[in-house]
């Protein structure tokens, strides 16, 4: 036992993440510091806020200002090293976290001796054809902020269109997933477009329609007891969101979102809550895990390594009657204050404790002013008091007076002024990307305007042409080869029409990204010219022989 | 003359852009409808939002919310139909103007009896070597709100950098341009930087340098009579603003704004309200103008083809002294009532009345609660009477209710609460961009974390390599020759320096799409494999001959 003099140095602790478990442990590690705890607390994030995702939906909406779901972490931890930055990795063995380039080209490393790992989740669509590409994401405030532009991008152009059936698909909204996060996402939506068509004239309000894809028989079963689930899943087909149960999405294009039971559902607008899987940075610490999650004891260190910790979702931790606490934002503040503690605890050679917080309740909302709640005791709540409820606990929980001033101020605002569903686009350069086509899928069509240039990852493309008012077939390319650079180099209209003849991936370069290459590399120009050329060739002598028998 | 009863088929008139000018026309041409005149009118712009351009500086401090500073035109314009859509080109003997492809890849042609340009100008950065790479526009809500983003990372990355001079390079704000635009910016910039500071304890609040650049003798000259201008720069000055006068910018670069005295500022923030050219469509138009605006009679209509009529900044249009009005909101309204009612009248073979205003005053905010104003009559305002006036006017001004109510609770409630400086980060893929060096700055140093492969479009770049401790020359890289791309392959830190050995011009291509390209490219990552193979070999050659003499 040291002596009662003895002074260690501080604890060096870095929390990874920035979500509510890790800016509660730097909260509550602060509060001991104040009383006397010797710690130094750093954290990373690659934000500069706290995200209070419970109402990242209402962003989608417009019912709150954009910035009203976030809270500044410098503010909110006055004695915290806050560092915005990735993480590159981190070496248990030197105990170092490595950052990631910043605004400087280089790494800068964080040594610690408690680690505490609080990184949460990351979205993660590989393994679904197309969903990488072309489903929108809904996790942060730039995927709420991205899925508001989108929506508000889409009214403007089906006001504008001509053929019905195109203004159709462009007015399906496709939202996959009905756990909490689907179903809010699903009802604001459909609040948010039925109540922003009204100011566009030429949109037929019978068009929209707004589908949520589920694969068990109620939505929110898996969060809530059953009566409660099918209430909510009664409320939001009341509100006219057509619900497609039993079903998932097993593929996704730039038209289409492809369903288990093979149906295709033409869309321009899907966005998906469902898979989500372990943070890479996690999965490389090397430490026992299950399903991503690292396992932990009861006292929230991680095991297989001392000195580390895992609070929040990324960590599988034992509730008092042994299975793992659920991923929500009421445990992880719970984990928090004991995380806390712990460490201090850890530093000073004394006895750690062990987490043990049963939940409060749990809480959704369905639009439309209702939501369902279930407290404990079993006691439930549905529609307008269960709003009010979800409403006033998520106003109390969030950070920050002025916050809670701000939010207030923007609800009180919302009873009585219009929605402004107002676009913040912050443009830019898109560089290249992926695209998913299924077979048959049309990539685009002859006389189409031009303005990316396409190869082929993987697939098939059928190739046709109109020749005396015909479309013949005149072309099959395969996988390397590309397309569209004849509308690219002649800032043409597409000259043939291009159709997936098989699943189909692409490299997608936007002509901006094609001009800047072609431009500065030569071989680039040069290659594409041939092609093009000896394509505009055999067209001239097919167009000259008659069209094809 | 017709008989009384003739009813004329409607005039289809089509307003191009949603500036002031453009919107004020439609809205009086919306009232001229309600009295029964027949007109049919369309808009076309690019958002789907009127930008309350004078407010736009707020974005910058979050002094108001971001959507505040705009109005969706569909509120607006009820009776008016919305094409939110790029103009791709006009054909006035045709009488019809193309619009760009949007969601769907086809353009769409829209008749017009009556055609209203109202297109402003644009930014336009070309002519000053650097400039378009690596100064930040500000003109659009966007541009606000990059130039907020960009200046929240700077604060976050130069708190947590160790390097003392690349600390104060990151804290050097520099804002070209003396005019309202520029002095509104730096004004913004200076009150919303120096609050923000305190937040991060590693900043030496010191170490913040806000830097006017402005090629007169005193800001607002051109804008305010001599004793308000020098007023206005004393008022800056006092608020910790440095004031470069009687200089221009001449060169940017990523680490500097170079002026016309030879100085050369360190810095990574480049903001220019200077240059504003016409927009390319008027031009296209091939109608007589002078500097790139319309050459219009008293009416406002466009000399030199009937129906053609312009208002606001990209007409040239007389006052009743004869000089041409000059471009501000104020006068683009007043200018927008007359065209509507000669609209009418034109189409009714009636008599149009002559534009007759002479501008109610001048008004520039100055930050930190003061501001200047000039009125009719000679009355001069400054300071703090100033700046109610300012807020008030503008407020005054602000179109709908609604809008009036959010941003006075915006006001009032940032009186009380603490600014939030929050990023707010669409991210997205770059794509590839330019960048222009100076002579003798650094592209990147041996060690950096690489994250670009660079293509020199003109001017020559030096290679470092540090052999024994000691920096060599080891070679000499010309236009169409390419670097970077060894640390891109192997993932390495950059093996060597690279130095612009004079102006030099840069095709930077961002690493997300290199790799894409080089996966799917054969050839592409072969010729560079080739080539780092190449230098590999002779960096190994060197290394083993000890170092060049």
């Amino acid at each position: 036992m040291p002596p009662a003099n003895f002074n260690p140095p501080p604890a060096r602790v870095v929390v990874l993440g920035g979500g509510f478990g890790g800016v509660y442990t730097a909260l509550y590690l602060e509060r001991l510091i104040d009383k006397g705890a010797p710690v130094e607390v750093s954290l990373v994030n690659r934000e500069n806020y706290l995200v209070f995702q419970p109402m990242l939906a209402e962003v989608i909406a417009g019912d709150v200002g954009i910035l009203d779901t976030v809270s500044p972490l410098r503010q909110l931890l006055a004695r915290t090293d806050l560092f915005v930055r990735e993480i590159e990795s981190v070496d248990l063995d030197r105990r170092v976290v490595v950052l990631g380039a910043g605004l400087t080209p280089q790494t800068q490393e964080l040594e610690f001796d408690h680690l505490v790992v609080a990184l949460g989740n990351v979205t993660d669509f590989r393994g679904i054809p197309g969903l990488p590409e072309h489903a929108l994401p809904f996790k942060t405030l730039a995927d709420a902020v991205r899925i508001r532009n989108h929506v508000i991008e889409v009214l403007e152009q089906s006001s504008v269109v001509r053929d019905p059936d195109v203004r159709r698909t462009m007015l399906t909204f496709v939202v996959a997933g009905g756990g909490f996060s689907g179903t809010e996402v699903a009802a604001a939506l459909n609040d948010f477009v039925r109540r922003a068509v009204r100011d566009y004239r030429s949109i037929p309000p019978e068009d929209v329609r707004i589908i949520l894809v589920h694969s068990g028989e109620h939505v929110l079963e898996r969060e809530l007891t059953g009566r409660l689930a099918a209430y909510a899943t009664a409320s939001l087909a009341e509100q006219g969101i057509e619900l497609m149960l039993g079903e998932r999405l097993v593929a996704a294009s730039p038209q289409s979102a492809v369903l288990s039971n093979g149906r295709r559902i033409s869309t321009r607008t899907l966005i998906s809550t469902v898979p989500s899987s372990p943070n890479p940075i996690v999965e490389k610490l090397g430490l026992p895990s299950s399903r991503g999650r690292l396992q932990c004891d009861a006292t929230l260190a991680v095991k297989g390594c001392a000195g580390v910790w895992a609070v929040g979702d990324c960590g599988l931790i034992p509730m008092p009657g042994g299975e793992p606490c659920p991923p929500t934002a009421q445990h992880a503040i719970r984990q928090a204050k004991v995380l806390a503690a712990n460490i201090v605890a850890s530093h000073a050679g004394a006895r750690r404790r062990s987490f043990a917080f049963k939940g409060l309740g749990k809480l959704g909302g369905l639009g439309h002013h209702r939501a369902v709640a279930e407290l404990p005791g079993g006691v439930r709540v549905a529609g307008l008091p269960a709003w009010l409820m979800w409403r006033g606990i998520y106003w109390s929980k969030l950070p920050g007076a002025s916050r809670k001033t701000r939010v207030a101020i923007s609800w009180l605002s919302d009873l009585v002024l219009p929605p402004h569903p107002v676009q913040l686009n912050l443009g830019g350069g898109r560089g290249a990307t992926q695209a998913h086509y299924e077979p048959g899928e049309t990539v685009f069509e002859e006389g189409d305007t031009g303005d990316s240039l396409f190869m082929i990852l993987s697939g098939r493309v059928e190739v046709h042409k109109i020749f005396a008012g015909e479309a013949q077939l005149v072309g099959m390319l395969g996988p390397g080869e590309y397309f569209g650079e004849m509308a690219l180099l002649g800032r043409r209209p597409r000259s043939a029409t291009t159709r997936a003849a098989s699943s189909l991936d692409l490299l997608v370069l936007p002509a901006s990204d094609f001009s800047a290459l072609a431009e500065s590399l030569t071989e680039f120009r040069s290659e594409f010219e041939e092609i093009a050329k000896a394509r505009a060739e055999s067209d001239a002598a097919r167009a000259a022989s008659g069209p094809p028998t």
